[in-house]
């Protein structure tokens, strides 16, 4: 089914102990449209570059079944760029440079082919641009999902309260779960969210896996031990594409299949940091994805 | 079947939010003797305590069916005493106090009937105190664990390292490992472990759940998310206890037994924090140790 995905489409600069990889493709739609297109085809990309954005990768998104009506392309401008570097146990990054260029005055328009769309991923930006596309939609998706972080809870939690009430799920990390709920416990910091509106929330962390909160309910999706992570970046995106797109490929919102889109999520987050960027996510086919899936079943699996 | 459990046996004065508990019964072969008894009945403790020792604390014990047989009471002299104050995060906390006491020149003899023994838990202790126990024993068990900390790796490395390769299972936790192997992704610290020794390593992250690397294959056990985490002292050793106790139940050593011990160390731990030092661990049953295993196959059961 229709999913549309809204988030930063940018250039990165990326350090990690392993290398450099300078001013590679990055942003959040990128990798969820991206990690969504292995299990859903109509993909309706909302963003917007600067003229300097490579044709090449305008092209090879769409053969990969996104579709570009909604990329506003800003003659004369540059594209979003950020640059970090990793510390040397990838839990923690330094930001180095942020140049917001198009993204300053992103006001997003969506074409009226996406107006209708069942499932809504809003990456990562300012809660008053989420709720711009949220006010476009002019049915109620099925699902409504955003991300968000520290950030906006610092800078604009009375518009990241507002566009809360009008989305479904949540995903964040464990330590913004904390941040916006005032609870330590995430047991209790699910209950303050879920009254916030999301009826379903999704606590990222990392390296030591992933919940689900929902109907009273909980999952816990590990993470894939590896041994060697190139690049966390985009790893948290890549999980909602997984997650997004996979939903989005079937017809049930319930427990089941959510718990089904945390693997899937996690899957395809676990590529994602085998490389720099998007390289992995290049790379891909189905015959790796359902072998790393049977590995997270073997990973979890135990009979009492 | 029978199992050896060495360790303190000690006093211990916690700090947590929640409040204080002073001078309770605590020590790693207590925790790990009581989570054992619910599962196995021929439980030999080794340590030592002072006179100053509650007789009915070791009544107690004796009623849960830990011989004790093997603790050394030493009159006139006093028991190991730990003060530790929790953070607000209950996972760092500070040592307040540390009286060695009997335990300054403890050296463990094994009663004759302990030396045959089919399980070996050694808990924390000197690795010198540790190989001294396993020297003891006649006959070489089906199973010798141990626990350690990074305090040895820090001051005693090399017999840390000798007594590592008398042991088939270590447990520690995810910094121990990668301080112990040089490597910071626990896979690759998982193959550097296993060429000291341990055929099997439980790599235990706390809230975050453990791991379990063994004939090759990996598997993950989730933490409980918990409402309320009153005191996370002797969760890590409970875990072993319950851990040791199941396998020692059984007959089997195979990778799927092993996966099922997971399981209980960790709902045995989820027990343990619930509660100031070993009081939920007393006020246990059957039934409740059953409800809580099928919560964790809750948590972690999907189908793809």
């Amino acid at each position: 089914m229709s999913l549309v995905t809204v988030g930063t489409v940018a250039f990165d600069t990326i350090e990690t102990p392993y290398g450099k990889a300078e001013r590679v493709i990055g942003g959040a739609a990128t990798y969820i449209s991206l990690a969504a297109s292995y299990f859903t085809k109509d993909i309706n990309l909302v963003s917007v570059v600067g003229d300097d954005f490579p044709d090449a990768e305008l092209k090879y998104l769409r053969k990969r079944g996104v579709n570009l009506e909604g990329l506003d392309i800003k003659e004369g401008e540059k594209s979003f760029f950020w640059a970090g570097r990793y510390h040397d146990n990838m839990n923690s990054r330094d930001t180095l440079t942020t140049e917001l260029n198009v993204l300053a005055d992103f006001n997003p328009k969506l074409p009226v082919g996406y107006r209708d769309a069942k499932y809504l991923m809003l990456g990562n930006l300012t809660p008053e641009i989420q709720m711009k596309v949220v006010k476009q939609m002019t049915k109620k998706p099925k699902l409504i999902a955003l991300d968000t972080m520290n950030f906006w809870m610092d800078v604009a939690m009375p518009s990241l309260k507002k566009v809360l009430k009008k989305v479904d799920l949540l995903t964040i990390n464990d330590e913004e779960a904390r941040q916006l709920s005032g609870e330590y416990s995430l047991v209790k910091a699910a209950k303050v969210i879920h009254k916030m509106g999301p009826e379903v929330l999704v606590i990222k962390k990392g390296e030591h896996g992933a919940l689900l909160f929902m109907e009273g309910k909980m999952f816990f999706a590990p993470a894939m031990p590896l041994a060697e992570v190139f690049d966390p970046t985009g790893a948290g995106d890549t999980f909602a594409g997984g997650f997004m797109g996979f939903l989005a490929s079937t017809s049930s919102l319930n427990f089941e299949n959510f718990k089904r889109a945390m693997i899937y999520g996690s899957a395809m987050a676990s590529f994602c940091v085998e490389e720099f960027g998007i390289t992995r996510l290049k790379t891909l086919n189905k015959a790796q994805i359902n072998k790393r899936l049977k590995e997270f079943q073997k990973l979890a699996a135990f009979r009492l």
